[in-house]
């Protein structure tokens, strides 16, 4: 997407073909800035910081923090002690499982001494595969936006709110929750977007950023006020990503998701999570498994003496899901909407 | 109340007999700072700049500006005008109009000559009054909160969620929401709060400040995280003022409390709100009408170019409500729980 009009990734090899440059998440809105990161260490440390954040990006840039580490040392043992770091940064998005997985398939069938060259190849295909998964998530839930406009008699602006941030910035680009949006708006529907500001890292303001620089209208909204917005009737669907979805179809997402799924629920407001396949769990039956990462408490302040819990996400029930987007299409939020979708995830 | 070991009310008039005292509570909880507060001009700035904040606490504050406007010109011209200066200082809250109501009826009774004396009267009974009825709250929701601790076998110390600030820093003293946890605190219960941080002003670290000057172990988390909590059976009940209930039992309450409500009823857990009779407003059939106060967008953020909009309360639905603990005992969230109560009210 693009950046003052000039067209980014969220993550790019440098000229050296060794380094990655990441946009430096933390700075956002305020600045924009990229970071250059040269080794595994730097990769491991900008994700745990959130310089790098969203499911999808997250496990790109540690294939590429893999890559980094084949460069210093390609042999077997400093392959699973890179993967083990990497895998120890976030514990809740399985895409970081998924894509280390990945890599580390493509990187042990070779002799270290290709390890470098494969890595990289590899880390570029799971790079352009978040491109095209997002850009299709885009093309199947933009009729889900454009039915919608049209149920509610094409009066007003589509109404879409979302939760957290799941833009082009949590992926490589497109973004996944915002997908749809962005395609919707590119094909001339009127949308407006609610942003909640998702305490306590308020990534909605990165939501509100990136939405700006695409000149997609927007409001930013404390996270206390999606309830009444849906009770006024003031939003016409939910829209969100997903940091890990089980085979049933229950989603994890960022911290309070679960409150606005209820409240779309008690209103009749449609609920949609954006998931690309590799954000699913099937080996997962459902959402009380998923672990959720406690975060620093100083997220949520940093006063004296008093005392704070900071849990990062919790799972919405598939009951309260309407459905889930997928690069292959919208399926209902229940094992048997998955397996129309990914048959080939079938049990034997 | 207690700070640092002193007993403090959250109002009280100055030596001069005239001007009020007043804790400023856009200062805490970095800063405990009295304020003195010599007209009605600055107790209407005081309210509309929430430095004086709490539904009961506002009632009683707008009766002292009264009192300060009969200082200044005790005509019939001057109490009109105070009247309408006080009330529009804050749309939601009922008691502001009901101690205003009660004000002018007291004030207009009696000639000019004798109306200073009258409304000081007037506004030190509201005073007492409503820490009469916070302690009535106290008294009966203590039994509620020690009947759910021995239905959960006693085995750990009672999990109170609460929204906002609904302690006796809204009211004169005690609380609503809170008397029953400080009840039942000074009663040997063993009791923790979860206390929402309640954006965009954060006044859930007013609740923490002054459950830690009482003593009360407390916990801050963000607004999003409630409905995790009470998914993992961290919570036991839920706790919430009022600052304007409906004959129906409908409840409006800081933004953000309908959510939680959702989430209570979700996992069958109770959700009680405190209500004081005077925060009832009997003339309205249900919540729908009640009016929504929005504030300023920089409540929110202050980024330049960002938009932001921030209505201050939402609508729970009596449907979510378990009950109203009120002066006169518990009730369902009903038009027939209330009148139970307060059969006075009884239409004809």
């Amino acid at each position: 997407m693009q950046v003052s009009g000039i067209p980014y990734r969220t993550l790019w090899v440098g000229d050296d073909a060794r380094s990655i440059n990441v946009i430096d998440q933390a700075r956002l809105p305020g600045e924009f800035r990229v970071v250059r990161l040269a080794s595994m260490v730097e990769v491991a440390h900008a994700i745990r910081t959130m310089q790098v954040r969203g499911a999808p990006l997250i496990g790109v840039a540690a294939a590429y923090g893999l890559c980094l580490a084949m460069v210093a040392d390609s042999s077997d043992q400093a392959l699973a002690e890179a993967r083990a770091t990497l895998l120890a940064t976030r514990p809740t998005a399985v895409n970081l499982r998924w894509a280390l997985d990945v890599m580390e398939t493509a990187v042990r069938r070779v002799t270290p001494g290709d390890r470098v060259a494969v890595a990289y190849d590899a880390a570029a295909g799971l790079a352009e595969d978040d491109v095209a998964t997002c850009r299709q998530i885009g093309e199947h839930g933009e009729p889900v936006l454009r039915e919608l406009w049209q149920r509610n008699g094409a009066a007003r602006p589509l109404q879409v709110l979302t939760h957290c941030n799941a833009g082009w910035l949590a992926a490589i680009d497109w973004g996944t929750a915002l997908a749809p949006v962005y395609t919707a708006h590119d094909a001339g529907l009127p949308v407006h977007v609610w942003v909640d500001e998702t305490r306590p890292r308020n990534q909605g303001y990165l939501t509100a950023w990136e939405l700006a620089e695409h000149g997609v209208p927007h409001t930013v909204i404390v996270d206390n006020a999606g309830g009444l917005l849906m009770r006024q009737g003031k939003v016409d669907v939910c829209l969100v990503g997903t940091d890990r979805t089980a085979r049933n179809g229950d989603v994890a997402n960022k911290i309070g998701t679960y409150l606005k799924a209820l409240a779309a629920f008690d209103n009749q407001v449609p609920f949609y999570a954006a998931v690309p396949s590799a954000s699913v769990d099937w080996n997962l039956a459902s959402g009380d498994d998923i672990p959720i990462e406690e975060r620093n408490p100083d997220e949520v302040h940093s006063l004296p003496g008093i005392a704070a819990h900071n849990p990062a996400f919790d799972v919405t029930p598939a009951r309260l899901v309407t459905g889930l987007i997928t690069e292959r299409g919208v399926c209902p939020a229940s094992e048997a909407g998955l397996l129309s979708l990914f048959p080939e995830r079938t049990n034997r």
